[in-house]
């Protein structure tokens, strides 16, 4: 089976949620017309995200699924018969949590809650404790992190290990030491020897612009399980929406490695990993 | 504390040991001439790779550290004031290993035995099962790791969980599918990654020339704490050996990423790790 995925880089405008919502539609429509099955969005992409104290945070969010944002991201699936997976700014009692929702066309799949918080995000967000959940569709079984995330190679191997065919990132990458623009962006790398490693598509969604002066760096991608990118990197501060088709069919893709060698993900030698434990 | 490291990229001849201790000792006082300090060299280096048979590999290999190489290594590091770093084919009464020795100017320090062994490897040597040792050294903590222990993120991740400051890759890689010369090594994309992952300097020696039809690619580098390239990649087809002085002391390596971060090693979650096992 073939899939479509299209990774949409936009910029949301921080505190503007109606507005958000209202672009990231646009961009879903537009990609459900050109055959998108499977669409991802940035990190927070309906609230924005550099703010300004908890209050702002909370003002800003919503239960999920039971907010006014995964309501028209789940009209938009059912119509189109797709696939999303979205940051979005959650509440759940007193915490707020920096969360990716799967939605199908028949509506809520289930929240990955971003494990590894970022920043002032830790003044604002409840970490989150439910590991990292892969959810079962027909476009394969969809794996999620955010951002940070994508930085502890554990997360991946997380996904990997309980199926993932398709890691979905929702993202807000901002700028590290020793980036510059003739170097292909460190989160990229990152992107490309987790696929590799663990033999699983990954799709990045990022954001684009400055937000009260924090700049973010576009760059989003989708990469093969082989880990060479077949989508993007998307342009550093433009929004444009990244496609790629991936055959999940491809016997090479969970096929031994050689005679003697499963792939890094069958592998693995758990026991050998205890020297620091 | 800066550290001036050389890898040395060589071209064993498989078979021809003493031949392979001769060139490995030119190398190693070439790079003592020009101020290494740390020196490493690729896997298997004294006996070559390929191997057609248990009994020939047998035949090549010696007790670590008991053996001639070890001790003509010993040597060199003692008169030049080195470590070093080397792949050596190791015997263990009927065992043998795939080896990494750790010598330093007063002698031997260690041994790393491959933990994952790649293709026919395995049906010669056998996996090691001391997990992933780090050395004490008056050049910092010294991790190692071979050839494909390179494609776990949980290899290197136990190295720096151990608080090895520079992890050492002796190395024989292999083309893999995908890679093309107008695309950085995968090989290379994995170490920046892992570096980046676990702020630690990255040293890989790898070999050149094909060994009964195996070709090997090169493109030896060092790796900076920050994921960047600071010495390489070498060529794909030339012995060469590649330098670059590190900076242990550099204040960032440690240091908080930001006021609520340490970095993807001080911020790990290890109970969100448990999903898939």
């Amino acid at each position: 089976m073939t899939v479509k995925i299209a990774c949409i880089q936009m910029e949301p405008i921080v505190g503007d949620k109606a507005g958000n919502i209202e672009k990231s539609l646009a961009h879903i429509h537009e990609a459900a017309d050109a055959g998108a099955q499977l669409i991802v969005l940035p990190e927070l992409c309906n609230s924005g995200y550099v703010f300004e104290s908890k209050e702002e945070t909370r003002a800003l969010a919503e239960p999920v699924p039971g907010g006014e944002t995964v309501a028209a991201w789940a009209q938009a699936a059912a119509e189109r018969d797709l696939h999303i997976v979205a940051g979005i700014n959650e509440i759940d009692g007193d915490d707020l949590f920096n969360s990716a929702v799967a939605i199908g066309p028949q509506g809520y799949l289930g929240t990955f809650r971003k494990v590894h918080l970022w920043n002032q995000e830790n003044a604002f967000f409840t970490p989150g404790d439910r590991g990292f959940p892969v959810f079962d569709t027909p476009l394969g079984r969809i794996g999620a992190l955010i951002c940070y995330d994508g930085w502890f190679p554990e997360s991946y191997r997380e996904c990997a290990l309980q199926g993932a065919d398709i890691v979905c990132v929702p993202t807000n990458w901002v700028p590290i030491n020793g980036q510059d623009e003739n170097r292909k962006a460190m989160a990229n790398i990152l992107t490309m020897a987790a696929a590799h490693s663990n033999s699983v598509f990954v799709a990045c969604a990022d954001r684009v612009g400055t937000e009260r002066g924090q700049p973010f760096i576009g760059q989003s991608l989708i990469v093969s399980y082989t880990g060479w990118p077949i989508g993007g990197p998307a342009s550093p501060t433009d929004e444009q929406i990244v496609y790629a088709d991936v055959d999940l069919d491809d016997p090479a893709r969970r096929s031994a490695w050689n005679e003697y060698n499963q792939n890094p993900l069958g592998d693995r030698r758990p026991p050998e990993y205890q020297s620091a434990r």
